[in-house]
């Protein structure tokens, strides 16, 4: 697979409107934002929940949605997932016959932005996984991936207010999919891998967004050993993420990051100095629209 | 009210949590992290809920998401507000007999980390709210409430990975509430102003999450005609900041903000020039951080 296989399409039309405003001189100014819409989710005949989202890849997120939210196995076949844009609803159809009426009534919001929807056996799945032991992760990938991930067009630079979430390998950036929620950006992820049939075992996450509970439980659930962000961590988020020995580094900021849990994967091959002057520069440019992810 | 009536605690040792990791070099470091806890919330014999919070006001935090769900009225007499530390439980009883059973079968999981439970009528709600018209902003008013909330001590610059939201009126930050969720931070706010019986009308409120449409519900909810954040906007937000005639300003950052809607009630009084040079001095501190609330 290429470096960006898949990518942001910041020039796509349907993704962004422009809009005018009034700056802070009060001059007239015209601006991207970003667009979001709603996206009810149907797993077989019963209606799971509503999603807002850019839209990009309904289906995509549909099925990693249902796989992060444990109503869909590994194992499961898919007959079919049916978008249909005009009503704004997805039918992920499968073989096995499904029922979550009951669990739907047990839902518990989240963190992080307070979201997402948790059901209980999520955790009995989570204490199962294995994360590969052979896994690592050398400094001057992970500098690498996020000179490139910053520096890739996309949403964020566009228009803001954006998450992204990038599914990497050693020191290329594959699969970088952007959203209004950062657990839509990642269910994306998941999602395709589903459909490709793409293993985690070695593969690298990278996410804009903070390191909760709810993202930790989303990598391991994926089998990805190593979950990066240059956002910071909850308490919640390290426990889990130790609970499973994944490698959680988080606010990776030029040649800055901290790991709070997994540090045995981490090489140390890069020389932090060299990084230092290159991100300076960059981060004068990212500066311009950083805070608008949260 | 004096400034900062209500602000965060970062001392507060229930609120982080000090943890082990390695940083860059491959050293040894300590950081400080958030910690969240789940509050289950009840309405008189129902169960709403589960948040998950970092805990330090659950009972403005419930009577707040009850009012910003509409479950609770500006008129509802509380009898009481129970929280348990012990079970992380909270609840409301009413004068009022209420039943949200049908409601709470009819979820929407909205956007901006995809979150919250927007109940149809609360639109209902949203278009009867007339914002004040004598409302304005001076942008002096707005730097020195920027200033002063992005220096004052916070879990923010101590953990990062937090959200706030700060009351304020006319130059002074008035209530400065944090959350794990930026839901929660206005929510609780929204607690504390019903509890204390204070007005929106005056107010503004300032958010360093994005600017989405819940955001910007729940602001209109609370008469306050004035949202100003440092991050960005979504479409949909901006739709119905403008189909309630809020000022909507985002991307306040330094002397640079962009308002896409209600820029009438703006005052152009300071010197955009002056402020440049101070809030450079700020962000190279600020910037250490910024990502983390994401």
């Amino acid at each position: 697979m290429k470096e960006f296989e898949v990518a942001p399409k910041p020039a796509d039309p349907k993704l962004t409107r422009r809009l005018k405003g009034t700056d802070q001189d009060g001059s007239a100014v015209e601006t991207a934002v970003v667009v979001e819409r709603p996206l009810t989710l149907f797993l077989n005949g019963q209606e799971i929940v509503t999603l807002m989202t850019i839209g990009d890849y309904p289906e995509y997120l549909a099925l990693g949605y249902l796989i992060n939210q444990n109503m869909l196995r590994a194992d499961d076949a898919v007959l079919a997932v049916d978008y249909d844009p005009e009503i704004d609803t997805v039918v992920v159809r499968t073989a096995r016959a499904t029922d979550f009426e009951t669990k739907l009534k047990k839902k518990t919001l989240t963190s992080g932005c307070a979201q997402g929807t948790v059901f209980g056996d999520l955790m009995e799945r989570f204490d199962e996984i294995a994360l590969s032991r052979d896994a690592v992760l050398k400094t001057s990938w992970l500098y690498a991936l996020t000179r490139k991930i910053n520096t890739h067009p996309s949403l964020y630079l566009e228009a803001g207010a954006i998450h992204g979430c990038v599914l990497c390998e050693e020191d290329r950036p594959l699969i970088y999919l952007e959203d209004v929620g950062r657990h839509n950006a990642v269910d994306k992820i998941a999602g395709l891998m589903f459909r490709h049939g793409l293993k985690g075992h070695d593969k690298i996450m990278y996410t804009t967004g903070r390191l909760t509970s709810e993202m930790v439980i989303k990598t391991v659930t994926m089998g990805i050993p190593i979950l990066i962000s240059r956002s910071g961590f909850t308490a919640a988020g390290v426990e889990l993420a130790r609970r499973a020995s994944l490698t959680l580094i988080g606010r990776a900021k030029g040649k800055r990051f901290i790991a709070l849990s997994g540090a045995e994967r981490i090489v140390y091959d890069a020389d932090a100095r060299e990084v230092a002057a290159e991100s300076k520069r960059l981060q004068r440019k990212a500066s311009l629209l950083e805070d608008d992810v949260a």
